[in-house]
């Protein structure tokens, strides 16, 4: 028995040193590709909506999630795009979107931001973020005052100071902005939330405070140094009874405005922004449907694809000539595939 | 007009340069990866059916074409498990899949390698294998001869050598040996396709060989460092008219035993063997469906869910009982979902 149970303290440690590599991992990628990114952002400065065109052609599990008019907005004034990892040596999961829109007669803000931080409590582990406001001109507000509402829940929650604990969330949960959140939700419909929606997003879980991650971090790394040295580790938790006693009552997502932002802006991150390029010419493509639809496909055929029929058959006037109608009109919005 | 045509060529490049940090990083991560893994098979080789309950938990796509008499294999027999690189350097996309045999009652092999090489055409780039014979005992032919008759079509056209142009394909479709496979493949219901059928792999497209794909890289190549070059390229490829002329009549997959072969040995190599150790402990996890069904959910969440868990509310007791307990008996089949 007692020699089996060591096997899966092996495998657990084992575990936790691929966890490492794969950090390390993300921490060489993106050595290896900012110079690149930098150089296809000089390129793409001098061509009109790239963006705009890339969001259109990016992966159903994004698109659908931009609304007709999230689509035009994006077209008339998204200028530029991207996405950094702000804390590489500590958190090479934690990443921004940065937005830069010319002027518009939708809002006045010029770059819209929005982070996203790796964090950890026991039960979870993933991606939280602070809602961002939207600084949107009288009666152009695509989100109906989602935005607005997040941001003083943030505030309030803010104010509240700790909330690492079951009895502070209680009191969170009894704010008044709280239930405001809680009630537009209700009556805002998923399907109609405008992408924008996603700079009120929290959390898939529950917000979760640096403070309270850095203490699960520590107690996480404790534990395997014990298990490394060959140590017995408390399996029973007893210091946390408190919490592991009183599972959460409150639902957390009925303030929620952009429920599965985690999962598109992970998309985003790690699909659409290294893949622009590609997207970008499968907007001047016949057979783009085809390309943009099945995830599970081997992504470096597709590339190769492209790559490989460079200057045979694509007419690069015809291109040139798409994009330039492209430059006068918003580009046609698919349907929405709900 | 020039201009734009020129931001497309920069956007070639650019697109080469990307490919080629691809790469480095496939480099990257398998050096960072092969210490782990060997640590891992020292680990594993201790544990009884672990490469088994690997496969039993993987993603629906690649269990899906595990059938119930593939996993009583498996469970009975599969002692190691490998996936190496075995091009590293030249070829990262290039991988083999290695499985360990104890004796049994199916097939007097005792290893069973399957290499798939990165190979590209004008048209088409993706992963090429060469069909692996089993020895199976009398009356044990899962593939119910599906292998030996890819073997035999395989040495057939080996025969021929080239098959780069259309012309010498032609000679493999007049071949007996690819007659009889297009035939012995009509009868078989793909649904019922042995596991083992992944052996007789050739192509999602059709054979290229290592010569064709060498010339088409070559190719490629010139034009890139021509374009860097700022000099102009030969969009219509007058060298090669004949054979952008003549499209491919032949459809190959008639005689492909495993259509989906490149995208399930790609699964298994990017997500099954490096996540082997979560998918063993899904084994052991009550929920362990929900788990192992949502290949679009953020996989770092699930591996720190998994890696949070340790130790608090899993009985490690209880895990080793229901390990031992598959020691004696091959674990329960999941429903087939087709």
């Amino acid at each position: 028995m007692e020699e089996l149970q060591v096997r899966f303290e092996e495998l657990s440690v084992l575990e936790s040193d691929f966890e490492d590599a794969e950090l390390e991992l993300l921490r060489k990628s993106e050595a290896l590709h900012t110079p690149l990114y930098k150089k296809r952002a000089q390129v793409i400065s001098r061509i009109p909506h790239f963006w705009s065109l890339v969001f259109e052609q990016a992966p159903t599990e994004i698109d659908n999630f931009i609304q007709p008019s999230d689509s035009r907005v994006f077209a008339e004034c998204l200028d530029t795009f991207e996405v950094t990892r702000f804390d590489l040596e500590n958190s090479p999961r934690s990443f921004a979107l940065k937005f830069g829109f010319s002027e518009n007669e939708w809002f006045s803000d010029t770059t819209l931001e929005k982070k996203f931080w790796f964090r950890k409590t026991k039960e979870w582990a993933g991606l939280v973020s602070e809602p961002v406001k939207i600084h949107w001109k009288k009666g152009k507000d695509l989100t109906g005052g989602l935005t607005d509402a997040a941001c003083k829940l943030g505030e309030a929650r803010q104010k509240l100071g700790n909330t690492s604990t079951p009895e502070a969330r209680k009191k969170e949960a009894a704010l008044p902005e709280y239930k405001n959140m809680a009630q537009r939700n209700e009556t805002a419909t998923e399907a109609s939330v405008s992408f924008f929606g996603l700079f009120a997003f929290v959390s898939g879980y529950r917000w979760v405070s640096a403070e309270e991650s850095a203490q699960v971090e520590k107690e996480d790394k404790e534990k395997m140094e014990k298990l490394k040295r060959g140590e017995a580790v408390d399996d029973d938790d007893d210091d946390d009874d408190d919490d592991e006693a009183e599972p959460e009552q409150q639902d957390y997502q009925e303030t929620e405005v952009f429920p599965d932002g985690d999962e598109v802006v992970t998309l985003i991150a790690e699909d659409m922004w290294p893949n622009a390029i590609k997207y970008y010419k499968a907007a001047f493509d016949e057979d783009a449907d085809g390309f943009s639809g099945d995830e599970d496909e081997d992504l470096s055929e597709i590339e190769m694809d492209d790559s490989g029929s460079e200057g045979e058959t694509v007419d690069i006037r015809a291109l040139v000539g798409k994009g330039r109608t492209a430059s006068d009109a918003p580009p046609a919005k698919k349907q929405r595939k709900a």
